[in-house]
């Protein structure tokens, strides 16, 4: 078994580094601290043996040799990066149990026939650079490079800049890599495993997702002088898509959920008539049919309510991954090693996108969920224990080395 | 008459300080712009025979000696700030036709008996803090100089540290000056003038306002793993509230308008339900009791959305003032300069609020309206012809010249 007194305290260490205001963490992708969080992640892994390959996306590759060094290696990831004002544990868990099965293998004295490699994929939170995922969906062949270059912040800055402003860019082409299999351990950043009482989640599926960003266009006016007839309100707009969101999501009850994270309005003054608002919806649902019918039944009446308004209006998709089926056999061994362990486990989708939802396009893909307190994620107050970290750490150990072939 | 060429010619100078990105202004108060645009009014002054006073708000008085300069003298005032995305015309056609009258005054070898001061009232827009018509407020003493000094941007900077940064704080105590009547040339920034071909409106009567500014209290969560009956979807009661102010505003017809023209969600991520919401309610009448009768509408409406939704709620008025009516001699003297010189004119009621507003609580005020282009302003595209202008400023110099007694 791992040492979890070691994983705890490393995650206490990344947790410094991009520090929140609230206990949690403010590490968002490709900022300075993302790049400090790195150098320590690859400071560790050196320590612990291994090697480093970076690709042009940033995302960071630390290989563990096998005995048979041909073989195509097993993959252990997930991400650093951070909401703005997010937790400690989401991803970050998932990259430091990975290094934690390195360390733990290597004081066993364990050989792996395969090679293991332990990943950072560059922008899963897609909170600084929509969509969430990025560097991942590159590699998947999902998204082009170029495209993800593109991307820009809410200041205008560029994805590619941005990272080479950082210095992690590497070489290699990004998915030109041959993958056995790939575990990524998450947090559930859901109620249920904790409501259940169970300590391992065993992920089957995952939701697919639309994310629809809505540009609605009005006209500036003075909030006094200008007749009520004669408004042309684009938050007035916006605040009626924001409810039909909802109203659609909950027409669509059970396995649908669906909400605007992110609005703003232009050029946000008190006594403007907005002219502009720009807000990105967010629909969700494990049945692909759901999705496509929120998402049509949205464009619907966003349509219908801007042109009630006298609105302009653009949709434009940000985000999309349609929901996704892990892989049997790898599910089979995350079950066994729940199971040899005497861990409580249950079968369970994801809510959230991760990384495993690209790779599992091109790989034997599969997700081991530990819960989280209250469910809450995406919040500084964020919370596990260190219990719950270990045993998912452990499940992650026992069903790589089954993968690896010892 | 006045001179509409140089009058015309000065609103273009003023408007290359703080250009905008479209044709408009961007001079908030208190910004390096806002410094700029006051060096050079105070130099126009200058070159024209006047001399400054400064009070501890920074609004500039610049005095036209009369024939006794021991009587009280005449104001004629407005403001050289703009909102962030604004026009040329609001507020400045009021303070530089102030300078044409002395210009012209000059030119004529006329001599008034009283002084005329000529006034740049210091943060009247209320964009960058709120709320508007600040520095006229704590002239008139209805709000203190703590106050002012104490409300801050949205970047946290006080407007008392900002006002000492741009170099722009006098000595002189706010109020601390007799007026025997004051004149406001200001656009309409409403329809109505233009819609009935009137040349000038003789403003007998001004709306009251409150700015509510709503602070809602969710959780932040995930967007994707979070089912939707543990929500606390701050953005979601943003909206309700939204959509509340306008149907409140819509059952209070005619005479009455409201909207939200600034919002912000916490912490404005895509895949957050929004754990905050800030946003400012403007409602506006002027009838005092369909005022107050919004507010307490919206004030119950608003906790009944938020306890449905398990939100905490802060409702706090950032702006107010009752409506307001405007000195009936100086109203008579404004509709007689109209008349005298072959105006066409109508009596109307001010939708925005004015530094007149203030003042007329401690002295006989009036206002002067001109026509602008299909109603628009608080946008770069507020337009107004140099004939309407012109006309507003013949009018305010000759309503000045009747209270100034030549
Ligand atoms: N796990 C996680 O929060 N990923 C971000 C992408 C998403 O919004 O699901
Ligand atoms: N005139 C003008 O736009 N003043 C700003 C204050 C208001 O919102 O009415």
């Amino acid at each position: 078994t791992v040492d979890g007194d070691r994983l705890w305290d490393s995650l206490d260490q990344m947790a410094q580094i991009g520090p929140g205001i609230a206990g949690g963490c403010n590490r968002q992708t490709l900022t300075d601290a993302d790049a400090e969080g790195r150098s320590l992640f690859q400071r560790w892994c050196e320590e612990a043996g291994m090697t480093m390959g970076i690709d042009r996306m940033g995302s960071m590759f630390m290989r563990h040799e096998g005995a048979e060094p041909d073989l195509d290696p097993v993959y252990i990831g997930s991400h650093l990066d951070t909401q703005p004002t997010g937790g400690r544990y989401d991803g970050v868990l998932g990259v430091l149990a990975g290094l934690e099965v390195i360390r733990s293998i290597r004081d066993l004295g364990i050989r792996t026939r395969r090679p293991v490699v332990v990943t950072n994929w560059t922008n899963e939170e897609g909170a600084r650079f929509a969509p969430a995922m990025l560097a991942s969906g590159v590699f998947a062949g999902v998204l082009t490079e170029d495209y993800a270059n593109s991307r820009q912040d809410a200041d205008g800055k560029r994805f590619g800049d941005e990272l080479d402003r950082i210095g992690w860019r590497g070489t290699e082409a990004p998915g030109d890599r041959k993958i056995h299999a790939m575990f990524e351990l998450h947090i559930e950043q859901g109620p249920i495993l904790e409501a259940e009482g169970k300590q391992i989640g065993v992920v089957t599926h995952g939701q697919g997702l639309w994310w629809l960003q809505v540009t609605l266009t009005g006209k500036d006016a003075h909030t006094g002088s200008t007749p009520m007839a004669m408004r042309v309100n684009a938050g007035l707009g916006m605040a009626r898509i924001i409810e039909a969101v909802h109203r659609i999501a909950m027409d669509h009850q059970p396995d649908a959920v669906g909400a605007v994270g992110q609005a703003n309005l232009f050029p946000n003054s008190r006594n403007v008539i907005p002219g502009k608002a720009v807000f990105c919806i967010d629909f969700r649902s494990p049945d692909l049919e759901k999705l496509t019918s929120m998402r049509s039944r949205l464009e619907a009446e966003a349509a219908e309510i801007a042109a009630e308004l006298g609105l302009g209006i653009e949709i434009e998709p940000v985000g999309h991954f349609d929901p996704v089926t892990f892989d049997p056999d790898l599910v089979g061994k995350v079950r066994g090693a729940a199971e040899r362990l005497g861990y409580s486990h249950m079968d369970i989708v994801s809510g959230a996108g991760h990384d495993a939802c690209w790779i599992a396009k091109v790989a034997p893909t599969v997700m081991i969920m530990c819960p989280c307190e209250g469910g809450l994620s995406h919040n500084e107050a964020e919370a596990i224990t260190p219990d719950w970290a270990r045993a998912g750490c452990d499940v992650l150990l026992h069903a790589v080395l089954d993968a690896a072939e010892i």
